[in-house]
């Protein structure tokens, strides 16, 4: 399997600088998302980053970045930040020296920005006026989100958007401003598909992906995150292109079951469409995890109609009195094993009244291991009226990371046993 | 008050580049958040960085970058990225290059690589041999962590060092390797403090911190969070100096239990310390946050002490049978209802025999609002034998910043709550 590089359209207008300046953010403050989102934003447009550079509140060094950006014959800057009222933001400044096109006072801008602060029972103070200023020739690009007012100036072949900081007043501005300044330019857009894979090393997925035939001008990407490995495909052709290598792919793995979508759903969203599909129902018992199953359920919108909630049962009280997990068991097992694990899943679906239910108990550290039952080590249960699947797993990584881990896995594991019983389509074996 | 620029100290060599190659982080698929974490650590070690830049897999960009950084006299560039196995990684070809210093192969370098690799059950290949090849004259450096070994290289005062990108590979190699090469060069170090805030708009405070005068050399940073305002001081004189201003700031105050802490302290952690400090017990009751408030409450080490457990109970069903709301109640008043979400923190106190216990119910959408109970309504209370809190807040955004907003706004409550408590120092009355 060859990484083909994406062929760069040399003569083509599809480049794009990004600048972000803001002390905070080189002092490490403050994360820079923006750039991120828009990368995938003008991915999705068919325009490629050239530059992405964070920069101190310096005029020096912005000085340095656009003579290279220049040099380089990017057409199309974004420069985020800067644009707030208080003395260390410096891009309207910066702007008007770098295009000699010296500050004028835009008197219209006034009300907007007044109206939008007073909405928010705050105070306008002359303070603001300062962002009613603009290089000469700017065209104003008006914020409905925010205070601050953006510009864009063109010279010589360049043109420079200069949006606020803030991610949600940034990504509206982008949207409503520079998607059609892009748009209008025609470049041809990626087409991309996203295949994503559960339950299986990354390694070992490039192994069977060996096999594949990657016609010219397709590229692809492999990013694991949270609940899957992400498998991206795209190429500036056609989305059949891409249609015929996922086929290809999934032929190529050992195990069809690891394929979570094929259309960008989440494992949780995967799941969701899975019990809608059956008209069932889930509930769940956490004990390391603490929650984080059921709130990632809640997080998507429509969910009520399949997850009804769920217990974290942190004490071994809790596990007793919420899901009804016996004392002997705890007493005999502990709170960390298949017998405890499997009660608490089993307590959850009588309490809850689901038709399934799934549950996690571990040792997340940092303190609290033993030699038998190590720090990671993590009991997980799925149960139905048909399956009573336990199993643990021992995983590396802080608290946070183990806990997220354990999620995940018994989700993958819940979905498998969906699958599974989808594949018969007959009438269950009860279990007990 | 006056946002104080940090005193640059042109002179010192205490000027950093930081650089990313990878088409994945321009292309948006992959969020860099290698360079941000290092911020914060040459921050600490009294660094600033002057360029934070990120660029695609080509030669072009990184030789103007290159060019750029040299001429602005940064002695110590950070590459990161890179220097993996494939053909997409190009890092060591691009150093050679610009170095004039061509590859050389280290025998010695594959041993570690292979047993790595083997350790891990994943099979050794020939391919993983270019991960031992660097420019002459570079200095290996050992990557415990991983497969790929970093190098760094000087030449005429300026010291690269390319590390991978692989955020926790990054964060092992920039502690072992460039943390010890960068405290020999006796750069006076930042002294920073943190004062976290709840409770107040950013504008309010910056209103009120008008009146406190920051010497010469202080300054400041204000970034809001999700549970707090994290406003930060920081110098190169003392900690004093910034005891100091801390005392002024809080001074400001117009209610000083806003503070949430001084030490960095995050809500969640203040609210186990209040907690542990009365030796009391807490529990949740959770709707539209669906357990996200027990996740942070379990994602602390050593919460055990006071957290025992909550229910998410997102279907009424639930409300009822686990927390034993009562169903007159979620027929008169709805879910989302003063009455509810009083019923439901008091029924976890209960279920969970605990002393405090926190609910929220609201209506996170996008859709299920009405004009009575928009999307973003979101009923809260907290209750103890004493307390009998609930309110109401309309939050914006979207569904999973609502939820979030939900979780810090209650805990807050809390906090403020056993604040209370504690100033009374005197018998509760019992509320009900």
């Amino acid at each position: 399997m060859d990484k083909e590089n994406e062929t760069m359209q040399n003569n083509i207008d599809n480049k794009v600088a990004i600048v972000n300046l803001g002390t905070e953010l080189t002092q490490g403050y403050t994360l820079n998302t923006n750039a991120h989102w828009m990368a995938g934003r003008l991915r999705d447009l068919g325009f490629e980053i050239s530059y992405e550079i964070t920069l101190p509140d310096d005029a020096s060094v912005w000085n340095a970045t656009w003579e290279m950006i220049r040099k380089a014959n990017v057409q199309t800057v974004i420069l985020g930040g800067g644009l707030g009222p208080t003395e260390d933001d410096k891009t309207r400044y910066l702007v008007a020296e770098t295009f000699k096109a010296p500050l004028e006072f835009h008197e219209e801008c006034i009300a907007p920005i007044r109206a939008f602060i007073e909405s928010k029972g705050w105070k306008y103070s002359d303070a603001n006026k300062i962002q009613a200023y603009f290089p000469r020739g700017a065209q104003v690009l008006e914020n409905p989100v925010g205070t601050a007012p953006g510009f864009s100036i063109s010279q010589d072949g360049v043109t420079l958007f200069a949006l606020p900081g803030v991610p949600f007043e940034a990504h509206e501005m982008f949207d409503r401003h520079i998607v059609p300044f892009l748009a209008a330019k025609d470049v041809k857009p990626f087409y991309c598909r996203e295949l994503r894979l559960a339950g299986l090393f990354e390694s070992n997925m490039a192994e069977m992906f060996q096999k594949v035939n990657f016609p010219a001008g397709v590229s692809w990407s492999s990013l694991p995150v949270d609940d899957a490995i992400i498998f991206r495909t795209y190429t500036r052709e056609s989305e059949e292109v891409l249609k015929a290598v996922e086929k290809q792919l999934i032929e190529a793995l050992d195990d069809k079951l690891c394929v979570v979508s094929t259309d960008g759903k989440s494992l949780p969203e995967q799941i969701v469409k899975l019990l809608k599909g059956r008209g069932e129902t889930l509930s769940t018992a956490e004990s390391c995890t603490g929650g984080m199953i059921s709130s990632e359920m809640v997080n998507l919108a429509g969910v009520s109609e399949v997850f009804k909630g769920g217990a974290c049962t942190y004490w071994n009280e809790a596990k007793e009195d919420i899901v009804g997990v016996p004392h002997e068991t705890l007493l005999a097992h502990g709170a960390v094993s298949e017998e405890t694990v499997l009660a608490m899943a089993e307590g959850a679906r009588k309490a809850y009244h689901t038709d399934w239910a799934v549950a996690t108990s571990g040792v997340a550290g940092p303190d609290g291991g033993t030699p038998e039952k190590p720090v990671g080590l993590v009991w997980m249960a799925v149960v139905s009226e048909c399956k009573r699947i336990a199993f643990c797993k021992k995983f590396s990584g802080n608290r946070g990371q183990i806990r997220r881990k354990s999620v995940f896995k018994v989700l993958d594991a819940l979905r498998r046993a969906i699958l599974e019983e989808n594949e018969q389509k007959s009438t269950c074996t009860k279990v007990q």
